[in-house]
């Protein structure tokens, strides 16, 4: 089924204790669809500045990518440009340059409208909200947010979580929207708002998905290095929506296998710069590491008389 | 199969922001023999000052925890008082006395020698070492650490590691006695020098078990409310050790288990001050929480096509 992400395409440099990149794809919906195209085809809708790279899209394009809906306005792309020391959880923002970005206003293409998923990546609520005025009837919607949004456009995002099936965002996020320090409570608090499926990411503790039925939980993978953990969170996203377009399929067992399917791709995300990982990995690939996943939790109950 | 213990038996005073509580149970060798009870008899080695309420460890007898090692010394008895303020993974020691502990020498009684599995509470490595001196051949020997001990004892400690056939510690203690940030190389250098078996506790967050074969990870058993944190990490040792002792089988499928049931012991320990909540818990109880943590992580794995 069609998968529709709406967010950034950027440029990062990042610097992390392995290495540095300098102008490598980035951004949210960048994140999104390298990781998703791995299970479904992904349409994009975006904004470069006219000097992008679009070249280094093509890959991209080749996993099944549709840019119908990546716009190029003149001006300059988004960049970021990031640090992380020793505690990969932190990224410490160097530079933030908008460019285009700034005047972004999604305009979502025709053939694109019928997306049964999607997925409203983290810009301004308002936004998000105007994308929905411009979709069809899609069996699931998405979204994610991040602190500066809370802060800034508190009312907005609230109403946004009233239109919404579900929600992905951090644990401090959480925290910081709903003013609750137990992440149950967090989510009760914004199922209470709407969203009836929210996914509380904790980085390298892993993630709970929260529905009124049930808690789960997936560990992230216990990897050696962490090379950079840059966009690991749409990465996330990706392999969860692309996993749920591809089995058309949002029962409670599924939802939990998306859940570790996004938990795969993000593991593969930090693995590399950029999206070069996630452009290595093949099913069989994905399929061993859902298997390890398995094997990290897995017990038999059973009490000894 | 029997089961000892080796730790400290005390009085804490706490304080949450949910309540405070004034000279009750407490000590490393009080929670482990509180949780593992109900899973096996429990021999508890420790010494108390003369003026300890004997009488408060009655109900621990009547559960089958057999006090005939823990000597009654002329004085005080080792006092801890701390608080937990928002963020309830830390404790801030308010005062700690040692009173009689300080002298403390373990004397292992003759009936006590032959128990199949040992766990050396955080004592001083050198004492911990002793205890090893005074036992025949157990089955499994565990010990379990802190940040002191890495600092002031740390060759003792190191020759601990190459006597003892697991270990548990937080992820801190385990970076700080390893100098390595990454968890599977910390544990990978402790396999190094001894144990076979490295769990390493992240409070709210699980914990991992290392082995040389595997990694498993149990999550913390959500809970909407955390009372007081004192002790949890004691209890996961006694439901981990209780759940092995009461098995006799130390297979790689049984240890997940003894993972899972330590961590529901340690999610029942924070839900009232003291051992409150570890003395109601029976065993149907236990199993619904065991049955929890399943629901918890359980996924199905399958690719749609």
């Amino acid at each position: 089924m069609s998968l529709l992400v709406v967010g950034s395409v950027a440029l990062d440099s990042v610097e992390t204790p392995f290495g540095k990149a300098h102008d490598v794809l980035g951004g949210s919906a960048t994140f999104f669809a390298a990781s998703a195209s791995l299970l479904s085809r992904v349409q994009v809708v975006g904004v470069v500045g006219d000097g992008y790279p679009m070249d280094a899209l093509k890959p991209l394009e080749r996993r099944g990518v549709d840019f119908a809906g990546l716009e190029r306005a003149k001006g300059s792309s988004f960049r970021w440009r990031g640090r992380y020391r020793h505690d990969l959880n932190f990224a410490e923002t160097l530079e933030t340059h908008l460019g285009v970005f700034s005047n972004f206003h999604p305009k979502i293409p025709p053939q694109f409208r019928s997306a049964s998923f999607v997925f409203l990546g983290n810009i301004d609520p308002r936004l998000q909200l105007d994308v929905l005025t411009q979709v069809d009837k899609p069996r699931l919607v998405a979204c994610d947010t991040m602190n500066f949004w809370i802060e800034s456009r508190r009312p907005d995002l609230v109403k946004l979580l009233g239109h919404v099936d579900a929600i992905t965002l951090n644990d401090s996020e959480a925290r910081q929207l709903t003013d609750c320090a137990n992440l149950i409570k967090a989510a009760k608090w914004i199922m209470e708002r709407g969203p009836s499926l929210v996914i509380i990411k904790k980085g390298e503790h892993g993630a709970f998905m929260f529905t009124p039925e049930s808690v789960f939980f997936a560990p992230a993978f216990p990897l050696e290095e962490v090379f950079d953990p840059t966009g690991a969170g749409d990465s996330f996203a990706g392999g969860f929506m692309g996993y749920l377009a591809r089995a058309g399929d949002i029962s409670d067992a599924n939802l939990r296998r998306a859940v570790i399917y996004g938990s795969a791709m993000g593991s593969f995300a930090v693995e590399k710069f950029s999206i070069d990982r996630l452009l290595e990995v093949d099913a069989p690939q994905l399929l061993a590491r859902v298997a390890e996943f398995r094997s990290l939790v897995a017990f038999e109950e059973e009490m000894p008389a």
